[in-house]
């Protein structure tokens, strides 16, 4: 997996992340990852269904998982524990 | 699937579901659904992940999976386009 081919979610609009999503695909890309943490899984999930449905229609989920990451608390000491979450997307055969 | 082994994600605090799903496991269930819908999707990644690496660490995600649904909106005529999404939860053999 290459970086060139992901696309992370952060606190733009939804649709932002979905032209980066149908771009991907549209420069060449059978596969493409979109990457989260926090709040921002929702929104990862919003991006892949409205790209398949709307706009790559060739395109489908093939994969999801999360996991667990700890991060540094701002203005404080120690970490906190943060859900990430991954979904891989791929053109059908 | 019966839904009595699902637990669906809303508004309360995140720990509410996880102590729902530690529960289902506890009383017998080898298998845990957990559903969730909009923004409540990030919150049930959270409390698939604290389940299993604070309270049931012989679990694990077998599967996740979304779907986009079309619920009224409120107060206006049409439908809307809600993401859904669903965690499948097992015990490990």
């Amino acid at each position: 997996m290459s970086e060139e081919n992901t696309v992370y979610i952060g606190k733009k609009e939804t649709m932002n992340y979905v032209m980066a999503v149908v771009t991907q695909f549209n420069s060449g890309s059978n596969e493409v990852y979109i990457k989260a943490r926090g709040r921002a899984i929702s929104k990862a999930v919003d991006v892949a269904e409205i790209t398949k449905n709307r706009f790559v229609q060739d395109a489908e989920i093939v994969e999801m998982k999360s996991d667990t990451e700890q991060v540094p608390r701002t203005g404080e000491e120690g970490t906190a524990n943060v859900s990430s979450f991954e979904i891989l997307m791929k053109r059908k055969e």
